[in-house]
Parts: structure tokens; sequence; C-alpha cells
């Protein structure tokens, strides 16, 4: 099957070795010559997208739902141009396709996939979220995680496999939650259950403090029950979940640590995305 | 607070002592004197019923969905006395109550709570339900579990706690599930993940299998690649997931375990369902 | 190579089995018709010892240091007579060989190997010794394990792997010990080290406690600290490690679980057994 | 008690806090006053040593044998002048002392102990060390260590931890040993052991190799064996264990990684230390 490869950073390059490596015909474009394997690079556009079954733009996408991400290309490549170029039998997948993008791929008949709604992508991405939450604490830390209270906020993807993880370490895991259904989750996989109604009871008492939850969860008032020597590490997307700022006045650490998979272990990172990719290609049966 | 336990077996009494423990007033009916402490034991129902806040039923409440589950007590007792003689400020708990019922408690103006649908119950059932199935595999097996190849069939609530507790045993663990989605959390938690469509190539290597899928999976075709040495552990619900016949055929064995949590252990039985309606309690803001 | 089993229990005949498996000529004696494949059995002790390169007797070799142990056979086999028959070439091995019967091997000039004495089965012994005494604990108790507090007494071989094994099921794993390095070692794989000097502050609040010191440590004394509901699982051998009249006036459950390898999985026994012979025919370069 | 801490490096200005916080009188000779609270700092050695209990040299004591190992400090203090002006009832303690310098020592009359030789310490500093190891491959590797394949060379004190901690992270764990007993308990821990006679073998299949035995197993036959995507730790004290040379020409990374404790968690080494040091004083009857 012959595979395209639009732009993006080193994940999208690991991406087209891993898919070479499956035995697929892939063809690169939107990187230049000094990043990425000469064999594997298109000329032009149209070159690249000539007879591709499938073609996989970055994550994210784009920027400024404009132009395509493509940290290593000198030129800019319009999107328009691309859902132009493609045929209708041509899929089009990439990370953080915009109700707009949507809508130009549509008008131009291409159908597109976005690779971060897959479940499986963002399940097996708290793999190395986790391995990188965990690295970073180890990383900031002057005492060891065994034997440690370490307190994990929310359980949903992340937090569950980092809890997994931690308890494996030896370390004292507690899991603040909300809802008693997860309450008695967290208590069934061996866990110490935190309500959150009374977090600030247990704050002061943490080695580290790993959140999860994309919201204000240790704001200026939670904050002032934690003790200086407690590390904060924030894995939560935009907007996370500490008042940075109240942190930085009370001299507690905090660690905001965004886009871990790519950052620690970006090998693992593409070998997740390529996976997705195919099972969106068996689930839609691209030929 | 006065609480009532109307009928039900050994739970129910074990829910009394504990919630007598925790300094509620407990009063109880539905028992002969020999099966419960008598100063717990009310010599009328109306006396049981008066003065209480929570009237608690067993679990199931009733096998006719007109007298109440009273395997102590010589006389039956008509689920419709019981909701006539309550107050409206009184709440009333039980497991499993149909329809039926229900209507028949809401035409005396009683509030009906079914326990077994608080999801807490259910997940926290699931920690004497994997014990109990890791002990029957114990008792079963001629080999230890160590070391052993585990096919745990299902990754819903039963499933995910088993699994943790046999890769604690140093089980080899793996997951039979459907969705790509699970199987990516079967992969998270560093379980083995068995497309069910392949699950057939598996079968014939495993020395345990542990269903928890409520229909049938181990359907007389599959169940043909089963090896004479596996045991079969179903803890699914009925109508459980396990060919019975063609396994008695085939000389397979297979344990068919049910009612786990009050068989293996019936005190931490007894403190989940005590846990569970302190918390409706709590939640309803009975006084 | 031809081997011979000569009488034993169960366990010599599943060793017999497992050793035809692995494609030796066995042949076996002291055992009647109707406990072991026909095929396998030997007329005469003289038609089972003819040309085998080793001669495996029971475990324990002896009750008397006169007579083989054979349970399964109605006529008394003298130790003597065996020595007597073999040939110097040949190697004899069993289980606690006394110096005594060392010597009358000795003086036939045959050489006997004690099982017992190998290192490498006392450590595997381990793994059913450890799953035995949790399946007691599972099958006594009437609260799960999983959040239980388990003290265990001693951090020798069978400490060691019960302790982990109770950790992977989120049991709370208190282990006492008397050598500061041992506490050291308890602490570095994340037990809750107790000093056997403070033991009798840790005995009260415990659900379970298993022994595997065998000598006095839970004295009459020590166990006036011990619970009613706690549950004691002595799987120290002979004389034991709890004063067990003191524990029945105070009603105290005790289980002394002896012989846990051959009762709770009598294949891996053998096959612990099969391995360990298969060492040392390794080693004393057996042809 | 008061207590003189006498030169080191930062592990042992961390020592003196800790023993500060402990209620101790500590007192500090060998250090500029900006590296250390100067409430500590006594101005003179005999300053420092009036009427102290335990006298803390550093670890090392001494890269000569001569002069204290005082790398905060800008005068050379001879280790001749620290007994002279100790007293009989004064005992000495620090890391690395030589039979020289034990000789010295006993002439003037003064208890040496060295801290290294206690076994306490070393096992607790495993914890550390295993957890540094950890790090040192989460930062190197590419790939996540769930689901990695790992191999521990040598299962003493250090492999014994890492071991843990690594299967506690979702990693196959392979162990390479040569004794059967060793193999034994590696097999009974749940790892997969590796006889260092079939080493070769395996080699290849690893992500990362850990070495932990002090003397040349992966030498430049071995080392052939690898892959060039495999990262190898080196935690193992001099000589290593790795072929550099030959490791550097095939491209292979090896990161020989010594002194864990002090690099990735100088706080818990300050603490072990301290632990290890109230162990002696009491043994000892130090008052």
């Amino acid at each position: 099957m012959k595979l395209t490869i639009l732009g993006g950073d080193g994940r999208s390059i690991r991406l087209a070795y891993l898919l070479e490596e499956d035995g697929h015909d892939v063809k690169a474009f939107g990187f230049k010559e000094d990043h990425i394997n000469k064999l594997l690079l298109s000329h032009t556009l149209d070159e690249a997208l000539d007879k591709s079954s499938v073609v996989i733009g970055p994550i994210p996408l784009s920027h400024d739902e404009v132009y395509l991400n493509t940290p290593f290309h000198p030129e800019k490549i319009p999107l328009e141009d691309i859902f132009k170029k493609m045929k209708p039998d041509q899929v089009f997948m990439a990370g953080k396709i915009s109700e707009e993008v949507y809508n130009l791929a549509k008008t131009n008949n291409i159908k597109a996939v976005d690779l971060m709604n897959r479940e499986e992508m963002s399940v097996l991405n708290g793999i190395p979220t986790a391995e990188g939450a965990i690295q970073v604490a180890m990383e900031e830390m002057d005492i060891v995680l065994h034997g440690a209270n370490a307190l994990v906020l929310g359980f949903g993807r992340m937090g569950k496999i980092l809890c997994k993880k931690l308890q494996g370490l030896d370390v004292n895991v507690y899991v603040g939650a909300r809802k008693v259904k997860d309450l008695a989750w967290i208590e069934s996989y061996g866990y110490i259950p935190v309500n959150l109604v009374e977090l600030n009871a247990y704050l002061k008492n943490m080695d580290v403090i790993f959140n999860t939850i994309p919201s204000m969860v240790l704001d200026g008032e939670r904050i002032l029950n934690i003790n200086q020597d407690t590390l904060i590490v924030d894995i939560a997307s935009v907007p996370g979940g500490v008042d940075l700022e109240k942190a930085k006045d009370l001299n507690i650490k905090v660690i905001w640590a965004l886009g871990l998979p790519g950052k620690v272990a970006p090998k693992t990172a593409a070998m997740i995305l390529k996976n997705t990719i195919t099972n969106i290609i068996e689930e839609l049966g691209v030929l």
C-alpha cells in the first residue's frame, strides 16, 4: 500500500520509517533533505500524493487552520492545496482537525479522520505519559519514590496507568477523585482513595503530587496546604490544574509536563501512531 | 439513627452487627432467635419499623415479588404489609427490586432504593469475587498459579480486578476482549491482549480460563480447542458463558462460581453493603 | 537413560510419569498395580534395578531407617537389600537420608544424594508453599486479603516469596525479623519491617499472621496480644512456632500447614523434584 | 548527644541537618561558610571535637590515606591530627577506611567503624541505585520500559531490588546468573532465569541491559551479540562489567552509572547514612 507522510516533526519521520519497515511504499513531503532519508522524499506534493491510499498529516495538523504544520520545511503548504490535489478515494488522517478544516476537506470530497479522537491512541499514549511523569519526578526529587507519599489527582486514562506504575515502584499511592464510583475503583485497585472534598487534609503530607485533571484543582487556596518540599507534576492538558503564580509565590516547584510521549519515548509514540493508523485502515477497508 | 433489618440470610445478620458497632440503633425482624443476637430482635413488624429512618430488606428482596426473602423465618412476610406500615419519611433499601415492587412501594408513598444498582457496590464486590475466583483455581488445580497461563475473558468490572491480582501472583495474564479500545487498555495494564476473533489459537495453551462474560463465549465449537488439563472457572452471572454439557463430554472441568463474595468473604460482603447504605443515607440526607 | 522409582507416595508416581514424558526409560517398584500405570511396573526389585543409571527413593526415604517408605506397597522393602543389589556406578537419590543410611550406602559402595539438601529444591518449593499458605488464609478468613493487615514472621526462603505474593494481592505486608540486615531487606522490598523486639505492639492489629520460623516465636505470652479474630497460619516445620494449647484456650484459630507443595500442587511438586534430579544428573555427569 | 561532622560533600552536609532535626547537638568542621548553615560550623578542629560522642568523617574518608576528603574546605586536614585530638571514648565513623588508617586510629586508641561494611547500608543503598538505574534508562531510551525486554546481569543486592521495580513497571525481566540456586530464586520471584552459559542467545533481543556484576561479563566477544539499539546501563562498581572500547566500536551506547544514590536522591542517601549511624550508636551503646 502506498502511504504519504505530509509534514510534521520527528514523530512523523519515525512514523515514516516504521511504516516502511512494515513493507509499505512510503513517500514523504514537507521535510528538508537533511531530516529524512532521501529515498523516501518526494520532490513535489503531486508526486507525494500520486497513487497514495492514505495521506497522513502532522500532529497537530496546523497551527492556524490554513497552512500545514511543517517545522522541518522552509515553504508553507496550504491545507487547501492538499485537499484539492487529493482524490476522493484517498483517506486523510492527522491530529487535531478543526471543524473548519473538516469542512474544507468535505467540500473537496475528502474523508478526514482525526487521530486524536481514536480511543486506543489516547489510552496507549497513557503509557509513555505515565513513564514520563515518573521520570520527571525522579529527576526533580531529592528523595526516592520508594516509600514516598504520592497523590494522583484524577482517575481517568492517565491516572489509572500512572497509579499502577507508582504502586509497582512501592510508592504509597493516594488518589483524589470526586465520584463515589471512582473512589470504589481506587480502593479496588489497592490505592488509597481521597475524596476531593477532604483533599486539604492530605496535601501537606505528600512528597509528590501528580495532577491529571485539566481544571483548576490546586487553586490558590488549596495550594496553601502544600509543603515547600513537595513537588507538583502537572500532566493535565491546557489549562492545567495548578495556580502557577501562587505556587511560585510559595516557592513550591511545579513542572507542567506536556507532550510527554513525544519527548520521553519518541519511538513508542510513533509506534502507537502507526498502530492506530493501521486500525483505521482495517476498519475503513482501505485498499 | 434507628435502622431496621428485615429478613435475609447471614449477610443481613452480619450487616446488623456492623451497623450496631457503628453506633446505630438497630432492630431486626424476620429471623428466628437462634440465628441472631436476641437483643436486636423485634417481636413484631410494627415494633421493628417504629421510628426507624431506614428499612433494609434482603438481597435479593424476594423470590416471588410477593413475600420477603426470609430463609431464617418460619412465617411469610408480605411485601405489601411492609410498605403499608412504613411512613413516607422512611427509606426502603434492598437488592434486586423489580419494577412491580417499585410500583407497589410508590403506591404506598415509599421511596425504594435498589442496592444492586449502586455502582460502588458492584465495583467493590469485584474484590471478593476476584479473590474467590483465585481461591477456586488454587483449590482445583494440581499446579501452582505462579508461572501458569491464565486467560481472562472480558475486561469489565470483574476482569479488571482479577487480572491485577493474577499478575500480582506472577501469572501470565492473557485477556480476551473484542473492542480495539479494551485491547488498548489491556496492553496499558501490562497484560497480553487477545482479540476474541483469534481466541481459538490461544485456548489450547491455557492452564486456567476465567470467564466473566455473561453470554456463550466458550460455546461448543470453541471449547473443542481447550485442553483436558485446563480448568475453567466461570464467574459470569446467569446464563454463564460456557457450554457445560459439551465441557462434560470433553472431560473438561468447569466450576461455575456464583455469589462468591458471600461465600468466600461474608464479612467483607457485609461491610461493602454497609458502606453502600451509608453512602445512600448521606446522599439522600436521611436524618 | 534408564531411571528407577522405588516406593513413595503420589508424588513419586507423578515423578515417574514426568520422567517418562521426558523420554526416559522408567521402571517403578514398590507400588501396587492399581496405583500406577502397569507398563512402568517391574515385578521384582532386581528387574527394576537392572541397567538403571539412577535409583530414586521416596521423600522421606524411610520412617525407621530400616525399611523403604512404601505407603502403596503391601510388603516391606529393606534399605539394605536395595544397596546390596545396586551396582557402584548407579546413583541413589531420595529425601531425608539419615547419617546411618548414608553409611549403609557407603558400606555397599553406593553414592547417595539427599534431594532435601539441594538448595534449588528448597527455594522452588517456596512457590507452592507460599500459594498454599495464601489458599489456606483465603479459605479460613471471613474477610478478603485485599487491604488486610498480614504479618509474616521470618524473612527466609518461605517468607520472601510469600511476602511478594501477598503484596501482589494488595495486602498490607508487615514482616517480623530480628537482624538489622534483614530489616533493611524488608524495607527494600517495600514491606513494613517489624523488629521482633517490638512485636507485641503489632500483633493486635493483624488480620492474619503467617509464621515461617521453626521455633516458639508466638509463645504463651506473646499470643496474649493477638486478637480472637486473627487467623494464624503456621508453615514452619516441626516444632512449629505457635503455642497451640494457649491459642486454643484463647479461642484463636491456628492452622499448622505442613507439606503444602504436595497437598496444594502435587504436579508442581513433582516437577520441582524432576528438575532437581535432572540438575544432579548433569552435575554428576551420570550416563 | 553531641555529634561531629568532619569534611565530606553535600551528603555530609545533609546528614548534619538530619541529625540536628533529630535533636542532636551537631558541630561541623571542614566546610566553608557558604556551604553550610553557619550555626553548625566550628572554627577549629578542637572546638568541633570537644565533648563530642561520635565523629563522622566523609565517604570516602580520604583519597590518599593521609588527608581528610574535604572538597568544600580550602585547607588540608591530616587524618593523624584528628585521631591525636580525639579521646578514647569517642567513636570515629567514616566510609572506606583502609587497613592503614585503621591502624593509625588504633595506635591513637580510637575505635573506627567503616560505614561501608554495614550490611543495612549496602542493602538500603540498593533502593536509590535501582531507581537511579531506571531513571537513566528512561532518559536514554527512545521507547518506554513498559513491555520492553530488560536483562539484569547478577542477582545480588542491586539486582534483586532493580528486578522487583522493573517488574512493577511491566517490563519483561530476564535475569542472568550462574548458580543453580540463584536461578531457582529468580524463577521464584517470577522473573525469567537466564543461565550465563546461554547468555549469548538472549543478548540480541534485549532493549536494555543492566549490569551489576563487577567483572568483565559483557566482554568483547559477548558484546558482538548485542543490538545497536540496545542500551547498556552498568551500575557495577570498578572495574565495571562492560568492554567499553568494543562497545564504542560497535556503536552501542553504554552508561556507566556510579554513585547513583548521592546523585539521584541525595536526601535519601543522607537518611540511609543517618539510620546506619544511629544503628551503630545503639549497638555500641554510645552515650
